[in-house]
């Protein structure tokens, strides 16, 4: 007898179980905003489903609710005026707790079935979550859908994926029959039951905030625990809608929907009371250092999967495909004007230039080629806009003024405003390319979040491949890349990054970017770096968000 | 081309992973300690290999040694005076986080066989560690051969299940082809690393030396990490008897010993410089809640797994075998002398009484009734000092003192002193049963870690079972029980604990006790409450330990 919704997305579970361990190419959520795989009227009902948003207070019969709070500013100009419930975190608390009896009592299947049923209709609204994306972060048109709609999506299902398969290997019951030599056996029976750990609490980032806040929305759900979403206090409307969406499936299935809430707080204080109730028991944490660091120091009650700052490189040592290396990165470079937690900061050349098929070149010419490649991928307003967005916070903005400014290293490549037509109030830069020497550590040894790389002059490879290990032990890593035709440079780059314990991109020429993770492949964050505690997804991610409370009697 | 080792151990491994996934009763390890199972000459062999380490150096041959440490003193009174290798621990880290590169090559078959061997080759040593543990310990010789031998062995194969069950969901290598419409497909090669995350410190505690320690040292040692073994000062025998046999089999197999090697410390200091070297990055730990606590908040480079102070409890509410509960209760109670993490502190009756096979029973009688199954179950001297064993430190002889005095509750059975004929020097004391009411929570809701326990006399069962969930959401809890005739009475017990997070024992009247967990089946603490923030053993036991690096080029 399992959940009727379980049944109805067997199929894509089977799938999703099938990708986590070959790890090849997977996704049920079409990427492409596609007419023609969302429907004809997809797109325009997207759109109208967010406009409707606009100027409005957002509703989601919460409880201990005792005001509204907005005030998100849009990167694009665009006004957006939406009010979010503000409600007691108590109240969010205790209603959440209470929730969760009937949630523990749905069993596994049922509650994956349930999720699984939240994810495709959150696939549904891809075209309104990505223009709340897209209108709160500053990502364009495409990757606001992608990454904000069925990426994310990709990355929740994951988590669920994983959480079905731990959850699965405790069994409802057990016989146990110990031989007592001529004696009769003696002979239990036992009962396992999967229990979730309490409130869940999941702090959303400005950058991504679908999908960055899935993984650990739905590990944490699906094991069995109330969520709270906390969203970064510029992009709120994308969690909200998805919080919505949850509430709704759940009612629809006879769960209190106050099992996932959305927890609006004007103050930090508020957050961090709520971080540290006894009742939360996880929290997942996209963001900056100083506030991650003190929920892993302060939040002892709870296990912290935390996302923060890190350094992430690029070695190059010699390619046979320079033209087609430098498109690669520009590309990297720019896309969301570098505001991705992938994006390459460092990019580490020898003082002696480098080995190319189009010949030897000096670290200076490299330099000049890469600014080139980025300034000739850019010129076409239609494409800069559509890959670099807008500069999604005023920290951002301020940090390439710094860099502008020469005060970081030689300026490569100046970061120049554009002016976009259809979004007259957005805040679009181009990125800022500096030149320093390995020595400048201060410079380029600490996360400059944004479009703000450096190339690093150092010895050679070898000491390229040394400072990227020490990069990535000290300061953390999501991302390194290697550039090389040496098969010995690869395997010590290799032997580097399993120290290290950073992802490595190996000479990356086409249409795969060393800042781009594929949900069901690509583990995002290895967790063995001070970029990040945890990965997307393996079974540390899950395992330890439930537990199983057993009983035995004779028989 | 897998290993040879683990070839031979493969079928062990997969009736491990039969066992974990069923739960039903399984060991490769025989638990009597016959002849007929070890071989004729096993006793006696194993008897004066023990008796070969006493009054002399323990060769380790670790590097960085500075001199020797002992001064075990024997809760049997028997002279040991064995000196162990003190070694700067910078040294041990060092040389573990070397080997750990041809152990990390051996990829998770190779780890895994020899893992498996190392356990064989302990099981054969079963009769020595036996009499480590015994003499150690204070344990009877019947539990320190099942629980020192068989049973510890039986946790460390768990562990190393669990750890191939999660590394085996990894693949080495994966090719991905996302299509790309009418144009040729991306296609990716890519390659996924099982590496170690460092050093795992294991930290064992004074009454189960090899039991408390082989699951955090197989744990830690089958993902690929290096293992530093800090003992208990008083129980290092059985530590370094275990530590030398695994050094053995690593040689043997090629891979550097230094791998896994035994820190012993005669300053406090030095753990705790130990515990926080950037470099370890596990602590498996059991034992007191002070140090433990000090290890949590300090130790936050490393994920810890701790084992810490609990009150166990039990609910009567009724029974329909009245002689067998006593009789069940009064082994529990008596079990080396209450010196487990899982025996009974605090037995909740209710004021009323209770309903038995044998009549109602009032509270009064209820306690003159469990005091004399307890003295009649103790009243031969050969099954008192082998049910008792002794007292392992003078802590817990302080604590029998306390409570006999009457300073904590009406002392309704007076703890004895035993003359142990085999062994003059033997400090060997039975149980002490104390009365109190629900309102004296000062005197029983705290760990008097000895044969020291509560009838707390409570308003109702319902009182008794919101009591009982209190205890273990505070001040947490390994084991609880309930004896009642009425379902509604079990449900609601199970329910509380479903909430408190505790493994529950219901009417145990035979061959089972409350205080005893089977490898394979029972989870030994649900790492949901104070008592434990893990469990032996689980998906999350092992799922941390071991981080993926991936690498992925375009083909």
């Amino acid at each position: 007898m399992t959940h009727p919704l379980f049944e109805k997305h067997r199929a894509t579970l089977e799938s999703a179980l099938n990708a986590i361990s070959t790890r090849g190419y997977w996704s049920p959520f079409p990427e492409m905003p596609s007419p023609r795989l969302y429907g004809e009227t997809a797109p325009e009902e997207g759109k109208r489903a967010f406009e409707a948003h606009l100027g409005k207070h957002f509703e989601l019969g919460q409880p201990g609710q005792t005001g509204w709070h907005g005030g998100e500013a849009s990167p694009y100009g665009v006004a957006l005026d939406v009010g979010y419930p503000v409600c007691e975190p108590d109240a969010l608390i205790a209603a959440g707790l209470e929730a969760m009896k009937g949630w523990q009592a749905m069993g596994t299947d049922g509650r994956t079935g349930i999720c699984l049923e939240i994810l495709e209709r959150l696939n549904r609204q891809s075209f309104e979550i990505a223009h709340a994306v897209m209108m709160t972060t500053g990502q364009g048109w495409m990757m606001a859908f992608q990454a904000g709609g069925p990426h994310a999506q990709d990355r929740g299902l994951e988590a669920v994926a994983y959480a079905w398969r731990e959850q699965g290997f405790v069994p409802a019951e057990a016989a146990w029959e110990k031989p007592q030599g001529k004696n009769p056996p003696l002979a239990m029976k036992k009962h396992f039951q999967i229990v979730g750990r309490g409130i869940g609490l999941v702090i959303g980032c400005g950058t991504f905030p679908t999908w960055n806040t899935y993984p650990g929305l739905f590990a944490a759900l699906s094991t069995g625990n109330a969520v709270i979403v906390k969203p970064h206090s510029n992009a709120i409307l994308p969690a909200a809608i998805t919080v919505r969406t949850i509430r709704a499936v759940l009612a629809e299935n006879g769960i209190d929907p106050d099992l996932v809430s959305l927890c609006v707080a004007a103050k930090r204080a508020t957050t961090q009371a709520l971080a540290t109730h006894p009742a939360v028991k996880s929290i997942d944490f996209t963001g900056g250092n100083v506030f991650g660091q003190w929920l892993i120091d302060n939040c002892r009650q709870a296990q912290v999967y935390a996302e923060l700052a890190g350094v992430n490189n690029i070695v190059i040592d010699s390619t046979d495909a320079y033209k087609a290396m430098l498109g690669n990165l520009a590309f990297t470079l720019s896309l969301y004007s570098g505001q991705m937690c992938t994006t390459s900061q460092a990019i580490f050349v020898p003082a002696g230039g480098i080995e190319t098929d189009d010949g030897h070149k000096s670290y200076d010419e490299f330099c000049a080629d890469l600014a080139k490649a980025i300034e000739r991928f850019l010129s076409k307003p239609e494409v800069a806009h559509a890959v670099l967005g807008a500069i999604q916070s005023a920290d951002t903005a301020e940090r390439i003024g710094v860099a502008d400014s020469g005060a970081l290293g030689k300026v490569v490549l100046a970061s120049t405003a554009l002016e976009n037509p259809e979004f007259p109030g957005a805040k679009v830069r181009t990125p800022v390319l500096l030149a320093c020497d390995a020595a400048d550590e201060k410079a380029y040894m600490e996360e400059r979040f944004g479009p703000i790389s450096f190339i690093v002059k150092v010895a050679d490879t070898a000491a390229a491949i040394a400072l990227s290990e020490r990069v990535v032990g000290t300061h953390g890593a999501l991302t390194v890349g290697v550039y090389s035709t040496k098969q010995d440079v690869i395997d010590a780059m290799t032997e580097a990054t399993w120290r290290s314990k950073v992802a490595l991109s190996i000479n990356l020429t086409g249409g795969v970017f060393v800042n781009q993770s594929a949900a069901f492949s690509d583990y995002h964050g290895t967790g063995g770096n001070p970029a990040a505690n945890a990965s997307y997804a393996d079974s540390a991610f899950v395992a330890n968000r439930f537990r199983v409370v057993q009983r035995r009697y004779h028989v």
